[in-house]
């Protein structure tokens, strides 16, 4: 790059709207999607990208086999939490983003950016975690990066993992595939991740400690695919919850959405930690929890294939796409019957849940 | 993974030892390589790993074509520096490592760890200069990742990238190839991503200014692939400098280097800011810059190659692989003829370079 190169477009967001960079920008929400929607579309915009997956799906080498690439840092805290820890995470969240577009994941990169004085052990214990959530999920470890920073200058540790995987299917897994009539599924209870973390953090204690969901989704996938289940989406429920990973889908798919509030499998400890601390089990995040779009006529075998896996045996179909609506749009039927909109979380519920 | 799983390993790093992680467990000296050594190929260790090459190299779908992988983060301070900035190395540091993989550079990943509060015009302008540089190496930044954390738990921004890239000829590019007779060739000038930073960091002013060397090297490696130069490794002389680089190649292969102080080509504004801060030029490090093993039958023909090209017109041979000598040892033949150990960097020269 010639340095001299002037910089000349102006921040395609208003300095006076938002002059810094705020939590609320990496939470998930609307903040979150505008940052990536003006800011990294604004200055990298290719037809990767603009498909607002989870990752990005190529050809190489003039093949005509389909390989995904993705990436996540991990930046949570505490480091370890009932039910993981900051490197199972790292495992999990990139083996899910990769299943989430349908590849089977092979690969995984390590970075590491340490803080000077974190404890030596921590380290180990953190990375021996690692190496068995990616013997578990079947993935390897391939290549790494270690930085260490001064001190105050992170926080204890970070880490990025990045995944390749391979698409041995002809389906189109993607927003893009979504249309009318299809059927969404879930694997099992939401908000257990969220909740985990932040009884964790306030020091709340519960009858029976709520564990995090973080699990590594690509068996679940696998089996769908292997059944051959007509898979339009699959979309893992991480920060901003169900109800953003809706809302993005219908935005990208232009479709409207309908969610029944009676359907959705919530566990009675999860939503009794909501109240206490005033979330919304819908927006919480998870790690171990996907949305699948599917055709409609194959709702009921892929519901039983998801209860008879392990990871979804707490599985439900808890809406649909709808015929007609307002492009973009998602619709919860309370439990009372009354409908309401369920709009993109807005400002910042749960920083560093992930 | 089992949450219950215990951890019964012991840190293969003794407490008593290093009870915390120092700064210069990331420098890329001694400690930089025992922490990788022990910790990571300790817990992830596999053949992909334990080749110790800049990036892994596999293949995909049964297809015998080759899949290079490989990921750095960036934390270096300032954000901005002449000669480039953190968004610009972000992206040459990764297409370079895949470079000395021997591979073409497709696509990259990049993943923001931003802290709260880091002005939105510096987000744009870093991303605006991945933008540029990707454009320059022909690479596509495909997925990414953005993750805000709360004031004082990071430093303004740090950015992941990991880069794939496929392999297009037979060569085996890597420290094992190594040789007995193999030529060393570098590029051009050492030490000047190293101290450009150094001297914004200590304020220091120069007759002119030092401006990093950061650059993308695939179209110089290209060049020399396409010509049909017998490459047995290439390396980026990055953390650690030349001195570091060769003595992990040395060890690798197992072989006994020599190198020619007369011939390494450190500009003299350089020298002059080395011996001002106490730096050996040899263990600054580039970002622009990488050594070269070739057959000795190719030496001449590829230092034209590399002299022809934009970013290797102070190409230069620095050296060769002893027939004899003691396996791991690297030497240094000094201007008045002496000969002296080149010892791998030990404690912490230059934090947060890269």
């Amino acid at each position: 790059m010639d340095p001299a190169t002037p910089f000349t477009l102006s921040c395609p967001i208003p300095i006076s709207d938002y002059p810094t960079v705020l939590l609320a920008h990496g939470g998930g929400g609307k903040l979150s999607h505008m940052l990536i929607e003006k800011i990294m579309l604004g200055a990298f915009g290719n037809p990767a990208l603009d498909a607002r997956h989870d990752g990005a799906v190529f050809t190489l080498n003039g093949s005509p086999a389909r390989v995904a690439f993705t990436t996540d840092s991990y930046v949570i805290h505490p480091l370890f939490f009932p039910g993981g820890d900051i490197g199972s995470l790292a495992v999990h969240g990139t083996v899910n983003d990769l299943s989430m577009c349908g590849a089977r994941p092979l690969y995984l990169s390590a970075g590491f950016i340490i803080e000077e004085g974190l404890p030596m052990d921590t380290l180990w214990r953190v990375v021996q975690s690692m190496q068995q959530a990616a013997q578990h999920a079947g993935v390897q470890i391939v290549t790494g990066d270690t930085k260490v920073v001064d001190r105050g200058k992170a926080d204890g540790l970070f880490i990025n993992t990045a995944g390749v995987g391979v698409i041995e299917h002809d389906l189109r897994i993607a927003p893009q595939s979504v249309r009318p009539g299809d059927v969404l599924l879930v694997n099992g209870d939401l908000g257990r991740h969220g909740m985990a973390i932040m009884a964790v953090r306030e020091g709340l204690e519960f009858e029976s400690a709520i564990e995090s969901d973080s699990a590594p989704l690509n068996g679940l996938v696998q089996a769908l695919i292997d059944a051959g289940i007509e898979i339009h989406c699959l979309r893992d429920l991480t920060r901003g919850g169900l109800a953003s990973a809706l809302n993005e889908i219908a935005g990208v798919a232009q479709v409207s959405i309908s969610i029944e509030e009676a359907l959705i499998p919530v566990r009675d400890d999860v939503r009794a930690a909501c109240e206490i601390l005033g979330f919304d089990p819908l927006y919480v995040a998870n790690e171990g929890r996907l949305v699948a779009f599917v055709g409609a006529q194959d709702a009921g075998r892929a519901l039983e294939i998801l209860q008879a896996h392990p990871l979804g045996r707490g599985a439900a179909q808890i809406g649909s796409v709808n015929a007609a609506g307002r492009p973009g749009l998602v619709t919860l039927r309370s439990r009372i019957g009354a409908s309401r909109i369920v709009d993109m979380m807005s400002g910042e519920q749960l920083p560093r849940i992930c």
